[in-house]
């Protein structure tokens, strides 16, 4: 089961002008950065009441995200459900139907493992299960 | 400031199948139905953590749900974000140079005043800002 939106990943071209214009929007100057090397991404983070805005931009031209921007445009990525663990929510939504981008959990950003569902069986919508590591 | 994720909002053509593939989804049968005759939806929403996920099917082929289905599919449509005084906030963001879509606060599901923002202005979000009703 779904505990929380853990957070929510949006793409964008220019992280620095994004993140100017998130901490004015949010009102906050909070923010985390991090690097993904293994998804060719750098994220700018603001935490927002229980969740986190998560601004994603690519660091290598065969980034996922390079792939987004190129065909869709700056906008929401992905939505994370943070669930008590991964694995077994992969399994269960495999039995209901749900097809899978990640069949096993993987390392995701702020120490969480992580998986994808495929968009085309979740409405549109590109959801990550994200477990935090103990 | 944004003090939390109130919900998502996303686009969906059929809301009963949607509803139903999202309560597999969250793992969650609790949903909470709305119409909103103003802006032309009927709407399925769960909660999730502190935040709630918002189903907006479009009820009348002119509601601004059915001209984002029509162009971009189904799919994430908006992010509302809670404040505690939408006006004052949109005051705040205007002097920053934020475009807005609505001048002044209006009603809006779950008994909030909400105001969008123009996606143009905020990184190809459309973010609606949301007050609890006193």
């Amino acid at each position: 089961m779904a505990k929380k939106i853990s957070h929510l990943g949006i793409a964008v071209k220019d992280l620095a002008a994004s993140e100017a214009l998130f901490a004015i929007l949010l009102g906050t100057d909070e923010v985390h950065h991090e690097v993904v090397e293994d998804q060719g991404v750098q994220i700018a983070s603001f935490k927002i009441g229980d969740s986190i805005i998560e601004l994603t931009a690519p660091i290598s031209p065969d980034s996922p995200i390079a792939t987004f921007l190129e065909k869709r445009g700056e906008g929401i990525h992905h939505i994370a459900l943070e669930v008590d663990d991964v694995a077994a929510e992969l399994e269960r939504l495999k039995t209901k139907g749900i097809r899978l981008i990640d069949e096993a959990p993987r390392d995701g950003a702020h120490n969480m493992s992580i998986a994808f569902l495929h968009p085309k069986s979740t409405g549109g919508v590109l959801v990550e299960l994200c477990e935090i590591k103990k």
